[in-house]
């Protein structure tokens, strides 16, 4: 089965021959690490995943989740393969020793999570969505917050959500309207309603730990005047142990066309369902500084934006090994010559317009797996570096790619899964085959933890003109750097170089253009065209990178993914040609039709 | 209801304004009809799916058929509209006066089809089917067939089904292995498996007539070995009468990821659980001359894929609508300047990046819309043209675009599904929203009827090169002609029509450099890029053609339609240039991949 999920060949190949993951045990962090633990981890993520995850994927569907008038009920296999999770330990894999964690590498974190996505990513998000809540816990915490909160997050006794949207609030957080009334004893009393939460209820955990942005009595308008704060389904004693039942209240389950098996909920707050000390609202405890919720909250989602783009790499990558499975396995048709009808069918993947879907999927989906692994490695360099010059320009580089390496994945690796269905032909389109449900599971990739458009603003309205530019310009260096690397190379290094430079200075020239004027107005309609375009250059770069990290061994791994490469840069780096004409052409076709015209 | 289907105003445009459907009254076929019995039948169809198709379409999709261990079970209000259907005579309204029918142009009845599929398309696919079914067996049936098998057909008291496909024979119809074994009674039976049959058991109707390919003793190998067979559910006298049960039988159903109103099966021919007369195998007869299967249902094939496009378009359409309304009542956001957080929200479609999601959408929608309704003005100038050679001449054009009219609006206004979708963020990728159904639902036309790689090969290895290269020159014919008139005009009709001619010169260029071996192993690995760059250029003539019937009127209707043109030659047409560049450098880079590299 694992087989099916993730090539460890190629995640082999990533983590050890290109991104250097053995350096990172020469850090202090990682110091009780070697290439032992780091190989036993990921046997244990790939074991795990196949046994226990990947099993009940579409039962997890096929059966999602309901409410029966009292509580959620979850298919029975979703709380089993989570207990073996908690279990192994996996929960708090990068965490620091003294919460428990074993404080692996996100490099290897990461590389384990892409497993568990790849094999059931319903099941999977509730221990990642918890990892990220207790991640920013840790971070702005305080130390008995971290050790009455977090200490049991990453043990996996506690679950955790991110409550950001509401109803009337969802791309625009600014309109948030859930409040947080200060008490006397330093707590507070939260009243509102979020939307789209998902693990929002469940009973896998002894307790759960929301996450909740919301406003203060006074506090500025719009997002300056957000706060963040811990809301757990049960009160949490200083000792740590449970009390009452807090005022959060399942007011209705999302039914989706995909990733089913992940609760997603409608929460009420302080309905008056409940009245812990007797009181009105929900109990809630301040997190970080007061009007700083969305900066906290922005500080996670760097890594929370790497993961959705991870996790659509992995569904990218199960359903192409899956097509490549169908593929060698399904006889259908004949060459395009000598088709004499005697003649035995041939697999199809014989045929060159099937290659072209697999190798096309090939280069989406190892294309994404590799910007996520680069993302996850910066955000180790970030945090590890020796040296603070170099910790510090790991951080603006991943700054930078962070909307690409959401947003690429999001939109490719669902372009493999549509292209791992035809690949099936009729068989792809029943549930007989899990390709259909990859489908719909990666369809909400473009959408959650800020869709596509939002990640256009943020690269282009954000990202690259922060600090007067120097976001982009330390993009435009890593291309160069690369560029320079191949083009010493010569050959089809050099070719590739030559085409990444020229990219770059069209991303470069089409950056100017559009703030040429500095008006947002300009600038901004057509983020989206930029972003896509940006993030195939992005793509070539990183498929440059892998290509030079393959030196000059010649194994059919190696082949393919020089094939991939060269994939890469013959047909899709160019597609970005008309997409940089339109965008120095400030056209405003969109932009300028009325409302009433459609 | 009906306003969220399609736009009457612009059905009526494409119609009236643009395909002269009021010549056509002109023409004996149609001497009967009128402009008023023209809208009469538009006013029905748009009624009826609103009212009786629209409401269960999703109920259609939840409880979809299944199989109760003695009968296929479908929602009940299949039925109930089936049977509104019926009655209004829509069924017929193509076919002959003599058969009961209402001989109303193609272009009309399709038209009216449209409505259905928009509205449901699970529960239209079942007459549609019957329609093309009907009209087979009218062309190639002996006139005692037509009495005794279409006329019911015709009335909708049989329904119809199209058998090709068997497990092991799906875009390789040569492998078929079904047999059809002579009875000295000049009849024959039936003994094998069909695979993916939509409606393939049901109640709906008194009688399923079956039309089975299938391979007679002694035949030649491949598809010239093919005979087509009518083979009904029940046997049917030659008085009309209902006899006995004949041995088709259900042998399991597919369950889809989409269309899951209508029921797909795999039927079981002359398994024994019945005997008909007392003797084995499933009583069918001959359709057609022996040996003529495959170019009896090639005959109906341009019917048949331009009616597979026409649906994608009609779902496509009303995901459109439904984005558009959404947009305009979902406030969320401010401007992308001066964004103050205590100023109302925005309704989306304010947003210039909704914006774009919307005019992408439309210039797909409406120019796939268009497209189809040419193909069906095609159809009757082929079957009614007073001129011979302007027979002949349209029904060249419609060989060439055929794969172009089935293919594009399954890949595009799948596109525009995902596109609406992501307007309606979150929201969209839930069932209380109807556009992830329209989303799963339209993802089977890139695979039924032949899939996107099959339309590539008849495009590039059949029509264009047909006659020594006359099925390219009849479409490059077509669009100078439209580029000429254009021309004339000047302005930004002549940047468009220049736009065009260069696109062409692109295509001309492109389909000699790939045929200049002859060899079709160096034409045909990326067939597949070179339909979907016609298909581009195709539609840009499409729009075109659309723009120059608009005229000089200037309602906000014309407004919007010349600016979703504008769209289509800034923003969509240009996409073909790297398409061509890759064409052109014959690029073998998935065909040269072994299958070991993957």
């Amino acid at each position: 089965m694992a087989e099916l999920l993730l090539s460890r060949r190629d995640l082999d190949f990533l983590l050890y021959d290109w991104l250097g993951a053995e350096e990172l045990i020469a850090r202090e962090r990682f110091a009780e690490h070697d290439r032992e633990t780091f190989d036993a981890v990921l046997d244990l993520a790939q074991e795990l995943a196949a046994r226990h995850f990947a099993p009940h994927n579409r039962r997890n569907d096929v059966e999602e989740p309901r409410f029966d008038g009292e509580r959620v009920v979850l298919h029975p296999e979703v709380g089993a393969a989570l207990k073996v999770f908690v279990d192994s330990g996996l929960m708090a894999a990068a965490m620091d020793h003294d919460l428990g964690g074993q404080q692996l590498p996100t490099l290897l974190a990461n590389a384990c999570t892409a497993w568990f996505q790849a094999a059931n990513v319903g099941t999977a998000a509730y221990p990642f969505l918890t990892v990220a809540n207790a991640n920013l816990l840790a971070v702005y915490g305080t130390s008995e917050q971290r050790e009455r909160l977090v200490r049991p997050l990453a043990a996996g006794r506690f679950f955790g959500t991110m409550c950001l949207s509401e109803p009337q609030a969802g791309s625009s957080l600014a309109d948030v309207r859930t409040t947080a009334e200060p008490r006397p004893d330093g707590g507070y009393r939260l009243f509102g309603t979020k939307m789209w939460i998902s693990g929002g209820d469940h009973e896998l955990s002894e307790n759960i730990v929301h996450l909740v942005l919301a406003r203060t009595p006074g506090a500025p308008a719009g997002v300056r005047g957000l706060s963040l704060f811990a809301v757990p389904k049960y009160l949490v004693a200083a000792d740590g142990s449970l009390g009452e039942r807090n005022d959060v209240v399942l007011a209705g389950l999302n039914h989706k066309m995909g990733y089913r098996g992940t609760v997603n909920t409608v929460l009420n707050f302080g309905e008056g369902r409940h009245r812990p000390g007797g009181e009105p609202g929900a109990v809630g405890e301040l997190v970080g500084e007061l009007h700083q919720g969305l900066a906290c909250m922005f500080h996670m989602m760097n890594e929370a934006r790497t993961g959705v783009g991870l996790g659509a790499a992995a569904l990218g990558y199960t359903g192409y090994l899956h097509a490549l499975e169908y593929a060698r396995s399904r006889p259908q048709g004949r060459p395009l010559t000598g088709r004499d009808p005697s003649a035995p069918q041939l697999p199809i993947v014989g045929h060159p317009d099937v290659r072209r879907l697999l190798l096309a999927q090939k280069s989406y989906v190892e294309g994404a797996l590799a910007l996520g692994l680069y993302c996850s490695r910066l955000i180790d360099e970030q945090r590890t570096a020796p040296d603070p010059a170099a910790r510090a320009a790991a951080g603006q580089l991943l700054e930078v790619l962070t909307p690409v390496a959401k947003s690429w994945p999001s939109q490719w690796c669902l372009a493999a899964n549509d292209l791992a269905i035809q690949v099936h032909g009729g068989y792809g389109y029943t549930r007989d085959h899990p390709v259909e449900q990859f489908y719909r599971d990666n369809r909400l990739n473009a959408i959650h933890e800020g869709t596509h458009g939002i990640q256009a603003l943020d690269l282009l309205g954000r990202k690259v003109v922060r600090g007067g530019g120097a976001g982009l310009a330390v993009l435009l260096d890593a291309f160069a750097a690369t560029a320079a690397r191949a083009a010493q190379l010569g050959g089809e290094a050099g070719q590739f170089a030559a085409a990444l430079e020229a990219a770059a200075g069209r991303v470069r020239h089409t950056t100017g253009v559009l703030w040429a004027s500095g008006d947002p107005e300009v600038a901004l309609p057509n983020a989206s065209v930029y972003l896509e375009a940006v993030g195939h250059v992005v793509l070539a770069w990183i498929w440059l990178e892998q290509y030079l990290a393959l030196g000059g061994a010649d194994s059919a791994f190696h082949h393919g993914k020089r094939q991939a490469a060269r994939w890469f840069f013959r047909v899709e780096l160019p597609r970005t040609g008309p997409q940089f004409d339109l965008l120095d052409a400030l056209d405003r076709t969109a932009a300028d039709t009325p409302s009433e015209w459609f």
